[in-house]
């Protein structure tokens, strides 16, 4: 293997074992077993497990940029249309996942955020981005008159983003997609629905 | 120490570990030293980690229904005043801890669903009595004319705890009781706001 092939394969190796068993659960053995690389090629690209750890997070988040542009960019839907086909797209996924796994960001913020202030900070960082991405269609919704007028978008954002993550959560203990389908209906056909 | 005394010590110990740490990323060392007990004592008491990590479950689910007794049960209060009891009680409770550890049973569904069979299972027997408790308080408030004609009140308690639980993660990665106050703000104030 080349170098940017060995270390593509150190993070997809890695991504889908830390997706799949927890960041603490999963050793630096298993990772380069499953990558078929020694030791040695590990600290050649990486300062030490966290360092990796954090590279894990850029590899997660470049994933979901890449549903958002698949799923958010259609301008010839509805902002609404196309955050729930968004959320389809991730129905769909984890679904042909058995639903396991869950969100990789949101399994991180909930292993890491008491233990290691520079995952906190980056997870911060990409939960954000998320929210701002529900916020913008939020907005546009709201300047069509497709919305109830919220006096808050932002928080509306930050509340569907923390509900959506709550719900895949049940998602993973219930192994159905019924909690997913659940929040679309409360958050499209509730809380957004103009009266 | 007695019996007794030192299986509490133990598991007391052990579930204040296994909330600030994880429960894969905490050694049976670290309990069996938290709590001053040498090794073949724990070995009397369980028959393996899992097996203890079990007995967690039970006590983190009986601090719960203490939350939920002391909070739920004052019928000269409205039900919907006693579910926004009980969750000020959790944010008090959580801003004292600074925000760390979030919900145990939360931990362990996100932890645990894709790793053992058993934790799944009684994971979801307590996130039912959890969800219970709720359609109970909703039914309650639904009777006495509080709250919107909803359809279908288990499934509007099963958002609201999966909500919660993503708001509680949330609060993990702020530092911060804004995503419980937003979550309030929300389900209190619009969601089950009578028009």
């Amino acid at each position: 293997m080349g170098k940017t092939d060995t270390k593509e394969s150190i993070i997809k190796n890695g991504a889908r074992l830390v997706h799949s068993k927890g960041y603490n659960n999963t050793g630096l053995s298993d990772i380069l077993n499953a990558a078929g690389v020694p030791k040695g090629s590990f600290y050649f690209y990486f300062k030490s497990k966290d360092d990796f750890g954090l590279s894990l997070l850029d590899y997660y988040w470049e994933f979901i940029q890449g549903m958002i542009n698949r799923y958010c960019s259609d301008i010839s839907m509805t902002p609404l249309q196309r955050l729930e086909n968004f959320m389809d797209g991730y129905q769909n996924l984890f679904s042909k996942m058995g639903f396991n796994g869950g969100c990789p960001i949101g399994n991180l913020m909930q292993e890491m955020s008491d233990l290691n202030e520079d995952f906190r900070a980056k997870v911060g960082d990409i939960y954000s981005q998320m929210k701002k991405r529900i916020e913008q269609l939020l907005e546009e919704a709201h300047e069509k008159g497709d919305i109830p007028d919220f006096s808050d978008i932002d928080s509306m954002a930050q509340f569907i983003l923390n509900s959506w993550e709550g719900s895949i959560m049940h998602m993973k203990l219930a192994k159905s997609d019924e909690p997913l389908k659940l929040f679309k209906h409360v958050v499209f056909k509730q809380l957004l629905k103009k009266l």
